[in-house]
């Protein structure tokens, strides 16, 4: 049995992990932080089945978890990381903290300098691209829900070589609430947000950008170039991203269909439709899995609709897929 | 033409009052009120087509206005009343501040003492149980939303002795969120409010409860007992209450309903809705009416269901057919 | 492991059940009836996870599996069970065709004769007021939505005999929209369905007023005289009943608290929540629990708010947990 | 007064439009029509403050109408505005059937010939590019929902020659589901929208492509192509048209910011908002206004948001907006 810490617990990410480690026959949730809660019970703060008594972070007994799960704000997400790592604990960490590949990069997206530079070492825990790198190891970044989807979307055409070198892929994405994080804030009020549809960031200004082009650029072995749009869908979860990508004109579109499929063949949690389908957030919320829709709009032009649940295969249901892999169990362990 | 000032603007039912005064053709908005926000366009502050600068309440001309309107929280709400009649400038109070009988009633509800308890004496504003007493005069108490519903569901009945003299009434009620308010808090997020439903403050608590017993019992001239039990509905706004009352057992439905028929025959925004049918939140979001169904459970026994747009009939609507009545003119005047 | 069909897999509680089948470590499921997408695949008729090919039921091999769900409309279910057992399967239904004690009860509330009446004597499948009827038996007639949250919200006080016997228990009642199937309705267009909250078949017409009654007297040895009024609430699923029971006056709340506390003390699915707490469909949605709010409005007067997923503890979860009693598994395998 | 006659009162386009004629103060809704509810009362088919007794076609008295709108289906529309012209009544058609220019277009968007291509010659009626052209003329072809706010979206630009001559524009759309009717369908469905975000009909193959490069190309004055992704959102109306135009590289935001406050200096439903605001539903619900919002992907790419209510300036506020022209009254008479 694996023992589990969860850092953050009453976050929608950190909740939902809780949720889904109940069903996991091979792990178990030991404790949970929960700075702004600590002592109180978890049902007294989130309404659900769930009720065990929270922990400050100062409280935690290191030696009673083999795992610990981080859905912490960027910055300091890392120092619980790095005191995981100093106790001899393994940390998957849903922030931002381990995902860039350097410093400066952290810097450039997150506006202060990173607090353990050390870390960013961490294997990128996307399994789908990037299995065989994260067995065994002890710490893993968790992909960001947006990039999660657009590179899920992109990755056999890219790895194929299939695109268009230099010309610039459009992703447009929408994202539910729970994406914006469980703090009251004027534009998460539901009447605000209730019969709304609203961008933010939009262009080449939402941090997830740096994601997305970091991994993307090993996925083409090029530089690409993206513009990013990002939307606030009125739903509690779920991600779908319309990415427009230029291709190579004489491809069409039963060569594509046949290469995503071939792609994702074992992949458990990679849904290629049928050609003619699309990808919408039915397909996936509240499950682990990836959809990508295949539609070519035009002779060098292909639309992918690539959809996730923000809070699994966008966070935590990929955590845990993470940890499977961490451990060496099956890979859909718990996730069904 | 009525030259009208704000307070409270940027609440959910400042704003809709706004809107509607842009469609009235005998007042216009002069100036409007937010602490918050003053200095500030109100577009910024509220996406859409109102623009106009905000004031801060000390900049206020009071010699350009008329009448003034304040949705301003209760305690606050009196102060600025007061300060209006001391200026020479009428006022129709959103607040609950003018609407208890007694500065006794009201500190027990509302936990502090009235600041201004010679404002009490305030008209009910509640033009179809009150029309005499509102012509001309300075101050009116807008009803709140709750007790809007309430009453306009029970006045006939009441009135003509025709429920169980001592019985209890039971107020099963049901608000879509704009009720609670714009300040940003956790069971209002977007992702808690969603896909939810929940009852809040159920028995005999709320504070619209003082405000309900007092003016049924005026209705039925007789102490009435009420259980009121609201619930936070996942819109944006509506409000429909579901009345059981023990009635006179020889009565019969037709006889019901042909009592509310007459009662509320010239009654422009009362819409008695034919035998069979029940009122819901479609019937009124966005108009000015409240919609009431009758239904005999058993002998003895009927249901009122009984509906308003808590933001139009619950609050702003009904404060402009107020102020239609307060002037002189016809009481449906741009509320249509 | 036990060999699962489902007759009714495409409509919403036959699709919750073959999703959370795929989480249960001791059933598969082996085939899936729906007569109008016979050939389909499952995916192609309702986008998600599950692709499996849809038979017509008369395809089915009945040697292949040892129970079956029936998610059929009444009338047909109980046709499908008859030629369950008439091939040695156990059954397990979801509709309301086994669910009362007589065939005049069934044809006073669905209408028509039933079909074979000699199934009424299956067995009340609410595991917390029937567990020792239900192991090992052929057939159990899975109990309706409403049904489920008003019979464990008063099981206790009545089986106590604390409620004020021969006095009316009002019922406020309201639900999520997959509870009203899922053939697109006028009423059931997202347009008119959204921003509404409707009242419908209130008073004592509701169908499932029969075997409300039929099973409260059960509990209360005593004729119990209901008011039952459903909303249709604008989510996709979960039922919380307000109810408004007449109890003896002496009765203190904490005492009822502990009554029921003690009265669910080994309960894996009702949460008795502390007092002071309501709930909500927040509380239960995507679990099998009903969480139990008890609030005194008055002395004589208490409030239940009971919750449930209509879609779990209402349908699909409960199938799940009479199933396991059923073949003498633990209660909660498969229902994390 | 101008009197008014409906045609398809009781879908949500004929309904709104109802709805806002009751606040004319210049023209009266003297009969509607609805085949499918004929000789009941609207209130009985639409719950809601309007009820009037709804007519069949051949009930219609042609002399007491001045114009008549219709909320038809394509193809029959049409027929009814040659019987309206045969009658000397005006028609301003809310359909598909007057908006493209020629027979053969219109065959190839919606398969099937045109019933009276003389009826085609009807202006185009978007007042803000084309109001010379709808003073005092006999019939008026209303923009579809989408065209209205891509062309709005995208004017200023192509009238100026700002943008990259030859390259494609890529529209991201999203639409309220009353966009697509109100008739029950499987999709339309609570349940299947709520919690949903959906594509389809994406890339070049959606009917409003035909109507949205016509006019493009008229404002270019050139052949603009287009990639059009319509997405279904879960809420009842609002659409938003997230543009990405390729434009020439050295103009920054300025300038094509001043370029569209100059252009709609005059506009009363344009609102062109502030540099750095983006449009979104909250910005035009229930208004006849269309924001836009500006923003500067990178040099050479420009993302137009332009947001409307679908229902309002897509469709029943354009058409008043069109009668108060084709009449001679201002523009804005009964549209705040």
């Amino acid at each position: 049995m694996i023992r589990v810490g969860i850092f953050g617990v009453t976050g929608y990410a950190g909740y939902e992990l809780a949720r889904w480690l109940q069903r996991h026959p091979k792990a178990s949730l030991v404790w949970a932080v929960s700075e702004s809660a600590a002592g109180k019970r978890l049902a007294e703060v989130v309404p659900g089945p769930l009720d065990l008594t929270l922990l400050a972070a100062n409280q935690v007994d290191w030696q009673t978890v083999d795992v610990i799960f981080t859905g912490l704000p960027h910055g300091v997400a890392a120092k619980t990381v790095a005191e995981a790592r100093q106790n001899g604990v393994k940390a998957i960490d849903l922030s931002a903290d381990l995902r860039l590949d350097s410093p400066a990069a952290y810097t450039r997206w997150y506006d202060h300098t990173h607090p353990h530079p050390e870390l960013l070492n961490a294997p990128y825990g996307l399994p789908e691209l990037n299995r065989a790198a994260l067995v065994d190891v002890p710490t893993i970044a968790n992909p960001g829900c947006y990039p999660t989807s657009v590179l899920l979307g992109l990755a056999p055409l890219l790895e194929q070589g299939w695109w268009q070198t230099g010309q610039t892929i459009i992703i447009n994405a929408a994202s539910g609430v729970s994406g914006a994080g469980r703090a009251p804030k004027q534009h998460l009020h539901f009447v605000e947000a209730h019969e709304n549809y609203s961008p933010y960031n939009i262009g080449h200004t939402h941090r997830h950008v740096g994601e997305i082009e970091q991994e993307l650029n090993k996925l083409a072995n090029a530089a690409v170039n993206t513009i990013f749009a990002p939307h606030l869908l009125p739903t509690q979860r779920g991600i779908l991203s319309t990415i427009y990508v230029p291709i190579q004109p004489e491809l069409d579109l039963a060569q594509i269909h046949a290469l995503y499929r071939e792609r994702y063949a074992n992949e458990p949690f990679v849904n290629v439709l049928d050609q003619g389908q699309l990808a919408s957030l039915a397909h996936v919320v509240h499950t682990n899995d990836c959809a990508v829709g295949l539609t070519l709009a035009q002779p060098g032009m292909l639309i992918v609709t690539s959809a996730i649940d923000n809070l699994l295969k966008g966070a935590s249901g990929q955590a845990i897929q993470n940890m499977n892999i961490m451990f060496g169990l099956p890979e859909t362990t718990g996730l069904r």
